[in-house]
């Protein structure tokens, strides 16, 4: 099985592609898909939708899994981002209906088996896992890996993570 | 001049169209796309992007407002709202680059000629501009009706409205 992970943001959306292997999970790739804060807003939004779909028919995931929003922010940030997230959920609830959640701190659990583990020991577990020289890079981008990896090793728990 | 004004919501999307006419501004129609809150947010996104694709193709309109998101309510219902907002902006914007936005404030100046009107005074005034005998329904389609009003009047002036 084959899992895309998202981790939403206007600015910088970061992916991750992660495939079930025989013994472990197996890195395919990962990126971000970034805007410029001086285009405009509805600019923006199309390049994320285009990029995504474009994600989506290059690796063909079986599964996507996004890494819910959780900040504390204002409202009007809460806003665009958000935005930038319906966007990127419309596309790829179009190409399959299997999408799923994790809330930050359900990923540091499924990496580490800690929910308040830190970056730089999720990111050792994710090197480990996927049996990588370097944790990916930038840290969007190593935060959707970790959200696919939590989703692969879900098993059939993942139900409980299908999104609202 | 065609115009399309949407008041963006999750639950209730309101929207009307105005065209300018001889004299004063004509109605063409309004309505609102809902969603139940029962229905997965994934499912809700997609209605929306297929009803507001609908309505272009339907309406043809030139241009395009939005009445801009204003509200201080939680961060959780400004994502959601504005996970809303992004489909239709960038549903929108796939059809025209032809994007503007007001503020509630604006378009009570620009309708009533006083930035804190009521609703009711509001709604009267969009009944006598547009000739009409009773007032747009719902509320929503009514605040989206009073968006296109307000673009179509600003004249030259609507450049500074165009959404960042």
């Amino acid at each position: 099985m084959r899992v895309l992970g998202i981790d939403p943001g206007l600015a910088t959306m970061g992916w991750g592609v992660v495939e079930s292997g025989l013994h472990s999970p197996v890195f395919i790739g990962c990126g971000v898909i970034t805007t410029p804060p001086d285009m405009r807003l509805q600019d923006r939004l199309i390049h994320i939708r285009n990029s995504v779909q474009e994600l989506l028919t290059t690796h063909r995931p079986d599964e996507i899994v996004f890494e819910e929003l959780f900040f504390a922010r204002n409202v009007t940030t809460a806003l665009t981002v958000g935005a930038a997230r319906g966007v990127a959920i419309s596309a790829c609830a179009e190409y399959s209906p299997l999408l799923y959640e994790y809330t930050p701190m359900q990923i540091k659990q499924g990496i580490t088996g800690y929910g308040r583990a830190d970056k730089h020991q999720v990111q050792q577990m994710v090197m480990l896992i996927l049996k990588l020289s370097a944790a990916p890079k930038p840290d969007d981008a190593a935060d959707a890996v970790a959200a696919a990896i939590t989703h692969l090793n879900a098993g059939p728990a993942k139900i409980q993570f299908r999104m609202k």
